[in-house]
């Protein structure tokens, strides 16, 4: 089976995601891509991931990659690096291919453009930098290989397949539904300290039924250096909250969220990702 | 009338500014964007706005504009999102489109740009993304049309006309020049800790006649941590003064602005902006 | 001599540092540098570089260029802007341009790209925006100067030659290699917190002879304010040491440094920039 991803247009597209910071180690996985492939178009989706979190890293990727064009998208959150963890590359069913550690932060990405087709391990050695670093796979090996299939190489040329069931997956945050009652938790907290919940929208109604803006809910979290519970009102958005009231909605990829209107509910609350959390009605 | 932002060139630019932090939702919007617009050049302006900050955002707006080429460029710092706040699209007298809220964002750059020749509230149902979410416009509404009008759509499309003067302006921050003294206001504080003020070299001219570099002034802060009345120099640049020593120069856009050489006037004074200044002769 | 950076390839790379920050002074570069070189594509490097830190700048800029397509890099940490410190261009060995000001942050740079061939002054006139200003040349002198050679302007119209003897050069940080010891310096501290040191591997083979993976290693910290003398464990790579545990390696470089596995050794040892390490067998 082989990708057509760069053979069909003049800019294929990168997107590239990593955890090295914003002082130059992602600007040159940059140009090693560019040197490779050299109209690519390259979309930054974040490099100020937090050092080390394979689980913020997958929860952007997820949340990121549906709405970038289908292409080659590279993701290093890699504590790992050097060590035995597989590098890989994933073709997914939307015609995506993603590269990275075989670390669990590729599969939820996977999952959300229509689940893996082929898995393959990155051993072509004819892609990889001379002499590659035990340190710095992000240049070495996946920035080069990312590069080579976006100017057309076919997905078969990546290295030997691997048995999808064998790829390491991230332990899945359980979101329980109950009458009345929803136990999910923070899977994210993003840049506003919005917290975004791993349970969805769909969820929620299935545990209340359906929940009309305005109504009051009491929210348990379970570390908190603040509160241990709070009352907050489901609503469609921001905007319709006073400043500094707290408010659950859904957020713009159909899952649960608590945030501060015009504040960040983590620093209020004192919580961040990992948190459990308990909805009902107040 | 028509744009033709896109019909006369390979690369349409698309200007990006948001405070939407680093963490992914700027990347989606850029997934968008190249969704549709291909060929799309898109320089990232800023995305570390602060939080709701409509003014500093529009700050931001209106002095990078100008030097970029001519384009279609969104900006979305949007505490209103999901509520009737508008969301427009305003053509300029140089032939840039600016996309954004109808929350004062835009206008300053429009002033830079020769002013607003036609105004639209976007409402093209074939452009926004299907089940526009309510929090996340910046995604299903404002980059979708910023992409269109990018490849060439007419600005017409945009949607209904409306009135420029019923545009939600800021309040604009008053600069008094009287003999000998010029009261103004710290309009941002820049990545260095300059201050940034509203009053200009001109207006500085006009209530104390021409300084000369190295003319001693008189600063007042109406709300400081730290000093009241500061003594700086006027000076041409930061390099001609000693490192640690505040200067009052004209900055790089003709308006006043008050710094420490190699160091923070921000951080120094314990001001930021919004907070009145006095200069008179010392 | 002429370079034919921009004249047979469609889109001509341009490297980009500054320490500008985020909020804007980059994109009106970019945006200058797009407006005269439409095709460009250019990469950001970095531009979170501490304010006026000439010797990060120096240290980046050299690790990044070699990994990035041949082409002009533009590089402003500038304290002495506006001053008569020279605005320069280097035409180097391996065909790259690089621009900025004389103050040491591009020679490191242009001895990894095979050393200067030829330098001039920045003063083509036509070139300049209009009335540069003297506080922003990173707009008004050093942006142009790239994106005109960047559409394949030759290099003798940059202004008058220099003689490279001339240039001024950052103080090289002193590696000493005796039997049984080497003394080196801190060159950077990475957004991970790992100690990248001033000297390399080879270095540390010829004073030690050859290190095996696991090899204990008494490192002595000039200036600390945590322990003096510190213990660690020489590694391939982070991941085969456990988290926690201090370690020293061959970073990707083939330079020395210091990490500590899955934290900050920057932070755990309270040194930055410019300490002196001594390293010998525990």
């Amino acid at each position: 089976m082989a990708t057509e991803l760069g053979s069909d247009r003049e800019r294929p597209v990168i997107g590239f995601l990593t955890d090295f910071g914003l002082d130059g180690a992602a600007a040159i996985c940059r140009g090693v891509m560019l040197s490779i492939a050299r109209d690519a178009q390259i979309i930054d989706i974040s490099h100020t991931v937090a050092k080390f979190a394979i689980r913020d890293g997958a929860y952007l990727l997820a949340t990121a990659v549906p709405w970038l064009p289908v292409g080659v998208h590279v993701a290093v959150v890699d504590p790992g690096v050097g060590t035995d963890r597989r590098p890989i590359a994933l073709l997914t069913q939307r015609g995506d291919v993603l590269i990275g550690p075989d670390n669990g932060l590729l599969l939820p990405a996977a999952h959300r453009l229509g689940g893996v087709t082929s898995a393959r391990v990155i051993e072509n050695r004819s892609w990889l930098l001379s002499a590659p670093s035990s340190t710095f796979h992000g240049r070495d090996v996946f920035a080069p290989a990312a590069a080579h299939l976006a100017t057309g190489a076919p997905f078969d040329d990546v290295g030997p397949e691997v048995e999808p069931a064998t790829l390491v997956e991230l332990a899945v945050a359980m979101t329980t539904v109950s009458d009345g009652h929803i136990a999910t938790e923070v899977a994210y907290v993003d840049s506003f300290g919005n917290l975004r919940l791993a349970g969805g929208a769909a969820e929620l109604a299935a545990a209340l039924g359906a929940v009309e803006p305005g109504t009051r809910l009491e929210v348990t979290l379970q570390e908190s250096t603040a509160e241990e519970h709070i009352i907050v009102r489901w609503s469609r958005t921001f905007g319709e909250t006073p400043a500094g009231a707290l408010l659950a909605y859904e957020d713009s990829s159909g899952a649960l969220a608590i945030a501060e209107s015009s504040g960040s509910a983590a620093r209020r609350l004192g919580v961040g990702s990992g948190v459990r959390i308990g909805i009902r009605r107040a």
